[in-house]
């Protein structure tokens, strides 16, 4: 059986000598390095003794550090052979929340997914008609269908960036889109800059790659220019992943003298930008006009990212990237060893659906309009010792909870029958522990009954510990 | 500028001091190490003198490998300030032919891609109609839709192998699977094995893992256990990845002895066995019963792979993988990093294709059957210097070229109309170049054609050099 030294562990899953209580602390690290998969199942552990000598912590922290890894079924232990670490047996454990799709009943409130667009079963009809039509050929396209390149090409111009189709690589989504860029602009110990709070899947992509996380903060007021600049100039990014519309969580909306600003900074810095413009189609108010922030690029050092998740549906896996044409083709040779290509009826879908971009985008609006400002009006109402700027477009309102603290928060929530989205899935190292996202994708009525809901199980008891939370998945 | 030193281009793109001539292969080192992303673009080169210095050659060497890259269009130089790296502008080279779609004419022999089933549009209708009816909802689930993963139980149970909807993990196809798979279970460094040929874009994904790759020989006769044992055992490998059924590109099928012996080797080896099962539904003659690989694992350590691309169609882009259910959760728990899910609608419509399994399934069988014999019929009339051993199964026949070489061959029929995948592809480091793949997922009368045209190329004047060739992609 294989095993790591104690020296391994410590390094692995070593915590700060800060953490309180450190045995918890210890038993996490471990856990969270065995899911994603830096500590592999079934290897042998070290003697408790060793670890910790390597740790610098009495034996009894270790022992219970270990016991509680036991309990919660990631240790496996027989008297004589020592411990090796295991997987619990899903059978017999709380169902991981994060692999749910709402069958528990619990209001949704972790994720900013909109539901499909009235026009989604139309399109799909006739993108059903489409497929003969089109010639289903060996179905392989790494580029993308000719038909959606030109529509997403045309809407890039129509924003006013001119944009030839030669320029865009459809993706299987915008997570898949990132992963694509990491994946081959990225090498391991490369610095990549991220905003803080930001989308926690560009975190897991950027970690899986092996990156050095450099955290830039960035408010629901937005960007100080100055400080990402700095950030970039003193880790030498080489990528800085930001979302200047409609900032996920914060809402933020970045105007085009901080545009100007960045590209320049980048430009000084030699980072690439990696911009993701998901929520971008998504104003809800009337807000200053702004352009692509690739329309301040003058050196091919942005890689815009789009996606049909939230203007249409993230059940289509739908996104695409702008780049350079030579980039384009690279990232499309990239695939080989991805996923090939993007399935074609999907892609025919969406291409049905920009042909009715300003009627569904039309719907979208108003949908979200009505969602938050009833989260808004439900909030002033229940919980008024929250603060929050109201965000002038995209999905998610980013709470200061003046106080609270949003992991038991969010514990006792799942207990009042809503599941959150704490804070810290959106920081590095356990920050943020004062802010909670809450999205507004759900009906109003939906979020007046999960504002009750949240007030009591803020007004409940003692919160306790509660169930040991795997990671996130599927969160957006 | 970021530069490179003259030692790191020797290590990244150094070849062995036979390789001839020396000056190509150098280039075409630098040029694959830029196109697999670990060379970046704008990166200042050494000087030549000290790349010669480095790597014990004449700096006329790499003086003339220089000029070749620059002539492609991977280096520029400017008086005074030295080269660096670039890529080629797309408007001014020849287009990669891997990123067409067959739209050039030529025929398409170099993919084993069958065409999609007549039941498609059917099915692509129905599922249309099923998805208001399925309730859409959010459209993320990592594990994939409960409706596809009971019916992908289901057929293993059928084919003798108990499975519960649980063991499923839906994948956005089977390369999507693997790079899933090798991500959570393979790290840097660590050993993978490989048949040898193998499926090239399973090596590209090993490769941008940072495997190291090990090759294991098979033919079209099938495998020699005792040489994979001990490529496992010697190699400490972390995992093997074995097409048992209808090996591409082989056409091998393995018997249920060697499937028992290579799970026993694999356990003594501590090695993890990744079995994509793509061609298994497609057995063309009479062949000898045999289990599922899994069917013979007694320590959770098969993973299994399929897919839709071969029994149905490619561009559905939906595949699956076979696990424990604490794997499958794990698998589906990464996907935060990679692609979030997999598209609701294809997942509706390969749901459907399994209520069809055996209809479309015969009529796949039919088309192959009759592509083989025509294929067969056709090589033998015209080449009839070539040899193979004719596949009870799958989709490709193996070659072997009895003194041609297949890259200058291949290049040679681009010229004839016919795009081709030469033996080296299939292949680590430039081997197999006596060997062709021929799929024959084309219809009979193409075919015939292809093969009339193979044999002009061959009979064709001097071969020449021909254009650069990109890496591959879409070649399945």
């Amino acid at each position: 059986m294989r095993h790591l030294s104690a020296a391994q562990v410590a390094r692995l899953a070593g915590v700060g000598p800060g953490a309180r209580p450190y045995y918890r602390a210890l038993a996490d690290g471990v856990r969270e390095r065995i899911m994603d998969g830096q500590i592999p199942v079934r290897v042998r552990m070290p003697a408790e003794r060793h670890l910790a000598e390597a740790l610098r912590v009495s034996r009894t922290t270790v022992t219970a550090a270990y016991d509680l890894l036991r309990e919660r079924g990631y240790l496996e232990s027989r008297q004589g052979s020592g411990s090796w670490t295991a997987l619990p047996d899903p059978a017999t454990t709380t169902d991981n929340p994060w692999l749910g799709t709402g069958g528990d009943g619990l209001i949704q409130l972790h994720a900013a997914a909109p539901p499909a667009p009235s026009a989604l079963v139309a399109a799909v009809r006739e993108a059903a008609e489409d497929l003969p039509r089109h010639g289903m050929g060996n179905g392989y396209d790494p580029m993308g269908l000719p038909v959606l390149r030109e529509r997403v090409a045309a809407r890039y111009t129509a924003r006013g960036l001119a944009t030839r189709p030669e320029q865009i690589v459809v993706t299987t989504g915008s997570q898949h889109a990132i992963q694509l860029v990491l994946g081959l602009l990225v090498g391991a110990g490369d610095a990549v800059l991220v905003e803080s709070p930001t989308y926690p899947h560009a975190i897991d992509a950027a970690r899986q790659r092996g990156a050095r996380l450099v955290p830039a903060g960035v408010t629901s007021e937005g960007w100080q220019p100055d400080l990402l600049a700095g950030a970039m100039r003193q880790s030498g990014a080489r990528l800085a992943y930001l979302m200047p519309d409609f900032q996920n969580p914060t809402g933020a909306l970045m105007d085009d003298a901080t545009r100007a600003a960045l590209t320049g900074a980048a430009r000084r810095a030699g980072t690439l930008l990696l911009v993701d413009e998901t929520w971008q189609e998504l104003a809800l108010d009337e807000v200053p006009a702004t352009s692509p922030m690739a329309a301040f690029d003058t050196d091919s050092r942005v890689i815009s990212i789009g996606s049909a998740s939230k203007l249409w549906w993230g059940g289509l896996r739908i996104g695409w990237i702008r780049a350079t044409a030579a980039l384009a083709r690279r990232l499309a040779l990239h695939r080989s060893a991805v996923d090939i290509a993007s399935p074609v009826l999907e892609q025919l879908v969406v291409a049905r659906l920009f042909d009715r971009l300003e009627e569904t985008r039309a719907e979208r609006r108003r949908a979200l309009r009505a969602s938050r400002d009833a989260l808004v009006a439900g909030l002033r109402e229940h919980l008024p010792a929250w603060s929050f700027t109201v965000p002038r477009g995209g999905g998610t309102l980013w709470v200061r909870l003046n106080g609270d603290a949003a992991t038991p928060l969010a514990e006792a929530a799942a207990g009042h029958g809503v599941r959150l989205a704490p804070g810290p899935w959106f920081g590095l190292e356990g920050t943020l522990e004062g802010y909670l996202r809450l999205p507004f994708t759900l009906p109003p009525l939906t979020l007046a009954e999960a504002v009750r809901r949240l007030r009591a199980a803020r007004a409940g008891g003692p919160l306790g510990a509660g169930p040991v939370q795997d990671p996130v998945i599927a969160l957006v």
